[in-house]
């Protein structure tokens, strides 16, 4: 009977999305999602996940927990901030903390490494019969022609083409997906930019490339083969195509979410202006500030839409 | 002066190489390595790293730290194995163990994830001086057509497609770049197992996906389209190019590495045997042998090369 009553849960309120794409996971007595040490069999999922409404994503592990206690702090909720624990313990390959209705989980560095943890999130939401969830991605970038410490809320995320897609490959051949993002939401979080002080924010393309290095035109890796010259001319074409930064994750972040029905943004700090350098030199507090930005932003949205703030 | 003394050095060694690729790095007033936390101007790292012989990299911090101590042991140098402190301790993107004339490095998961940390361990090698370095990445993976626990030193790193080859954009131009590796490295690497117990060890092509999910066939993802025959036929067509596993990085490690001219392998342990799952299901104790493996093997390589062993 269990799996009827189940369906009929999910008919009776109509919208209900299911988020994942993939037939097998119905008939899998176990689903063991490696990379996050957790499993259906040894964990209560819908317990431990059931009420999640937000899930914040970003690179370092140390920021998505420094997250984690500053949502703490602002949704007021009992307990010491200071004494979280990461879900995720059993591993070090990503950190997950759970904050109230907010999770919040590091994902390190490239497409790759984030599409290992989506998955495995998504399949995790999936499992813990959760709905109506935002993701956001909280990240650093180089802006293109921007003051740094500028928040850039995406517009699309763009290849190295400038197009908004992205390739997958699935079983040797190439696919391509959309990498189009909720548009609402954006627009949302640019409102809140608005009532909040020293958060500068803009909406624009973002670029997600494969490599720091040659990939965004820096002058400054192991390798290069260009000149300054042909740096700033591939810079001003990214401009010219609406790119206002450049970061290594937003393609496969929104190509999934939109493929599962799941609300997205990417919110993305800049660390400095790419026309103008290649190194970040800032102090650490100047960047530790700047990092600040898209938390502060994002937080404020949550607390809108949970009826905190008006 | 100091430009012509050094040159003159490089020139008396005659097989002098300059692992980067870069006039630029030239004419920089400083060199910030800004994933690693280290900088030209605020670390002596000619001092720091001006030994260094051979460098692991994995992609777990943990298991290149248990590398560090189990090397540290293994070599019989003074002090205790449990102190090494992470020289990258400013950041937490990636980790750093020195343990004498050996470096452990983590790189995290994924192509982009490690190309940024050998972009700057590979400018790191260069500021320090450091010559005659052997390079070795040590993994786990999924293995094709082989018992759980076998040991895979790669002959050719292979891409999606079964090409020895990893495609580069650079500002906005695909390149391609051959992942040939060091024939005698790998050979001596085998001649060591077979020097060793219970270190069943292959040589064969390694193929590097930028997907654990979809891109290598696995029907457990969030999405799957694809039926367990498009599976197993997709693995069949490995087999037979000589692919002997599945990981993440090795194309862009051996590319980079043999642009530069670093000699480089590949170690990696494989964890099950994809063409009968492909969830990752040995109890932990078992795993935690198996990643043991490519560390004994490189182990007795180093205690070879340094004379420790015969």
């Amino acid at each position: 009977m269990a799996p009827i009553l189940l369906n009929c849960m999910g008919n009776e309120r109509n919208e209900y999305i299911k988020y994942v794409k993939n037939p097998n996971l119905e008939t899998m007595e176990e689903d063991i999602l490696y990379h996050l040490s957790l499993s259906t069999k040894t964990h209560n999922l819908p317990e431990m996940f059931g009420d999640i409404k937000f899930v914040c994503v970003g690179g370092s592990a140390n920021r998505m927990k420094a997250f984690a206690q500053f949502i703490h702090k602002e949704l007021e909720l009992s307990g010491n901030p200071e004494e979280i624990t990461d879900i995720c313990e059993g591993t070090d390959r990503y950190c997950m903390y759970k904050v109230g209705p907010v999770l919040s989980i590091s994902h390190g560095m490239g497409v790759p490494s984030i599409s290992i943890m989506l998955h495995e999130l998504i399949k995790l939401l999936h499992h813990a019969q959760c709905q109506d969830v935002v993701l956001f991605r909280l990240g650093t970038s180089g802006g293109v022609g921007l003051a740094p410490g500028t928040v850039v809320v995406t517009e699309k995320a763009v290849d190295y083409s400038f197009q908004p897609q992205f390739e997958q490959v699935v079983l040797g051949k190439v696919i391509t997906r959309s990498t189009e993002l909720d548009e609402e939401v954006a627009s949302e979080l640019l409102q809140c930019s608005s009532e909040l002080q020293n958060i500068p924010t803009v909406i624009g393309n973002t670029m997600c490339t494969h490599d720091f290095y040659e990939g965004q035109g820096r002058l400054d890796g192991a390798l290069c083969s260009f000149s300054h010259e042909d740096k700033l001319e591939y810079l001003r074409k990214a401009y010219d195509a609406g790119v206002r930064n450049i970061e290594m994750e937003s393609t496969v972040f929104a190509a999934m979410c939109r493929v599962c029905g799941l609300k997205a943004a990417v919110v993305c700090v800049t660390l400095l202006n790419r026309f103008e350098g290649d190194q970040i030199k800032s102090p650490h507090d100047v960047l530790v500030e700047y990092q600040q930005r898209p938390q502060i932003l994002v937080s404020h949205f949550i607390k809108k839409r949970l009826g905190y703030v008006v």
